[in-house]
């Protein structure tokens, strides 16, 4: 570490407040998919590439990306970026942080008029939250060659179709099958965001490796009793679908705080009729079972359905269950994990691993290329939340760690 | 026993199934108070009172009641019947049952030419239910002498105040006070209900004795853990809202099973934000507490509480309730509860004394005489549902054990 200040992380923290002026509604950050914000979002990006010596452009699905070549055009990429979409009322570093870390390396990069053996890439995807349009990581499947050319008819709240949306943004929805990137074009993907978790605050560190991306079950579960008067049946005569789900529910925390590194949570649940003097009659719930271990998934998911299935029977009570969601985990790539724990640790940073929970870019383009994450300290593991917040310290490590993994991986001088 | 053929029940049944065809919407029985299907139905009722050759007319607040002198004019009253208002896609016979059992009781007394030492009334109250206007019994609390004159102010959804609906019905808001009986007027109240609950089905007997009418504690409760996201929190660092919910419930429910009569319900449940991929960070739930002696309510309701705070506590989530509710238990009186047995043995049945755990009109008569209640086996214990049902046979008994009653009380032979 030849600086004292924290250079890097201030330029990062600057730039990501000044991309955070971009919102869609005043007095807080919303920035959906194809909007007027994720408008102004992409050209501010661009300008930044530009000013930063980078070949950049708007592509056919919305994305910004900037090109460095490397030693000679044309050679394989290493790819840095992440998403500038967001949620509604949204923190400003989901996203923007993977973007900016990458924009900053490419400018240190080209400061210090370092020439690599494949070309840089940063590019800042726009359709990770999947809040607009009923997509899924539509810009990054594009370029994955996985895009759905229906996802083009799938409408907004207000009826604007995806493809009408892009047309106005002025993507071109017809360009979009040409995005898909050949492998061998993709030397990697290395993607910086926000943990959106606990683990790395608890653990005292500002960044770990992500070893994989867990995969991802949902279901809709239907419990039917008997609805019935609160004051007139005995307890040992109701058939209360609540309290079944309340048995149900504290299974699903039992089991699957059994498997280390899988979650499960009952996150939405309604009750009918939901009258204060009114037995509960039927309820309805989510359940949402992740691990980065596919037999684990598989493993929690029987159990607790089988656990529903024994609570239901005992109390005689139906049970139904439809899967509606079921998302392979993707395991990230064991040499640019390697790396990335390499210039952590030259950093002084002890190594650390962690499975990541959410969805992100690095799904689709794991399809392509090598591809891995770090992930950096958030306070209170808070996000989807205006109160999102990490440190210029940690936004700095973030940064250096990464610069220090393209130098190891070009095989440069620290 | 001198009928083979359950000539009373039968007469029961038809008249029930004649009031049944007044409803305030087609293809489903509704009759709020002051409707016109309860102006229909209380006109009805008029009808049938004055062909018994009662002495009849409809209250200053909408009551339909009908009077036989007894052995001299302006004798103490025994008082026979309920209510004719109904929820909203109603049985039949929660309600009509008590006021027309009573109206056959009497024409039974006036066929047979009867002369009692007491006067007969027979009453048929109109806002029981509560569904319209925000009011709690209010027309037999105006012969208690409880009624509030701000009720009057109260308006339902429509925006129209029960003082307009009452003088539009042709009521007379300015008359209700003269309403109140006085005590010594009041010889007795007598009120066949449908259970509304399955123990007299699954003790296979037609009637049952009221022996009380459970009280009620009523609170709110909100249960604030932290909202997060479902994939990146594991379990063990998690503050789940509603996993801590669903451990009170199961309090609840098992607390109100370690009691003899009580029962204690969660009916409606909220969670926020109530997404499949957020952990819940905040749950409202209801809390209905009954018993009909006063010392359980209360220990009960103390103790669901403790243990809500002691799962609060362990998970490190917050738990707040707020009492809205407090109705006080009402024993009903020994000695007309003996004199109803007394006539079921006469006819066959076996004893049996059991609690009412929903509210009737006996619970404001019993503030200005003696009072008691019979109940009625219902099919599945079934009520406010148009699957409401009851059979000819228990109709029948229901009808002879309260003509029973009423002889036995006026000193005649059966």
């Amino acid at each position: 570490m030849t600086e004292t200040t924290p250079r890097l992380g201030a330029r990062v923290m600057a730039l990501i407040d000044d991309l955070a002026r971009h919102t869609d509604e005043p007095g807080r950050l919303t920035r959906l998919y194809l909007s007027p914000a994720h408008r102004a979002t992409a050209e501010a990006v661009l300008g930044l590439m530009r000013d930063a010596g980078l070949s950049a452009r708007i592509d056919a699905a919305g994305s910004v990306v900037g090109r460095i070549e490397g030693r000679e055009p044309g050679l394989p990429a290493l790819v840095l970026g992440s998403h500038i979409d967001s949620v509604v009322d949204a923190g400003r570093y989901d996203g923007p942080l993977g973007v900016v870390t990458g924009l900053v390396v490419a400018e240190e990069i080209r400061a210090r008029g370092l020439v690599l053996p494949f070309a840089l890439e940063v590019v800042a995807f726009g359709d990770e939250e999947n809040v607009r349009f009923p997509t899924s990581l539509s810009t990054s499947k594009a370029w994955a060659g996985q895009y759905r050319m229906e996802w083009l008819e799938g409408r907004d709240a207000a009826g604007t179709s995806l493809r009408e949306a892009l047309t106005q943004f002025g993507g071109d929805p017809d360009g979009i099958p040409a995005l898909a990137r050949a492998r061998e074009a993709i030397a990697g993907y290395l993607e910086v965001h926000i943990e959106q978790g606990p683990a790395l605050e608890a653990a005292v560190q500002p960044v770990g490796v992500v070893s994989a991306i867990a995969g991802l079950t949902r279901a809709r579960c239907t419990v039917t009793g008997e609805a019935n008067h609160a004051g007139t049946v005995p307890m040992g005569m109701r058939r209360d679908a609540l309290a079944a789900v309340a048995e149900m529910a504290l299974a699903v925390e039992r089991l699957s705080e059994g498997v280390a590194g899988t979650v499960a949570t009952v996150g939405s649940l309604t009750v009918v009729p939901g009258a204060v003097n009114v037995i509960p009659g039927q309820v309805d719930f989510s359940l949402d079972v992740r691990a980065p271990v596919e037999a684990d998934r598989h493993g929690l998911f029987a159990a607790i359905q089988a656990a529903c299935r024994a609570i239901a029977q005992r109390r005689g009570v139906g049970f139904a269950s439809e899967t509606y969601m079921d998302n392979a985990a993707v395991a990230l790539d064991l040499g640019l994990q390697a790396a990335l724990d390499r210039s952590a640790q030259r950093l002084g940073f002890a190594p650390l691993r962690l499975p990541s929970g959410a969805t992100h870019d690095a799904v689709a383009m794991a399809a392509i290329g090598p591809s891995a994450m770090l992930f950096v300290r958030c306070r209170g593991g808070i996000s989807h939340n205006p109160a999102e917040s990490i440190t210029l310290e940690d936004a700095d490590a973030a940064t250096r760690v990464l610069l220090g993994t393209v130098l190891d991986l070009a095989g440069l001088p620290q």
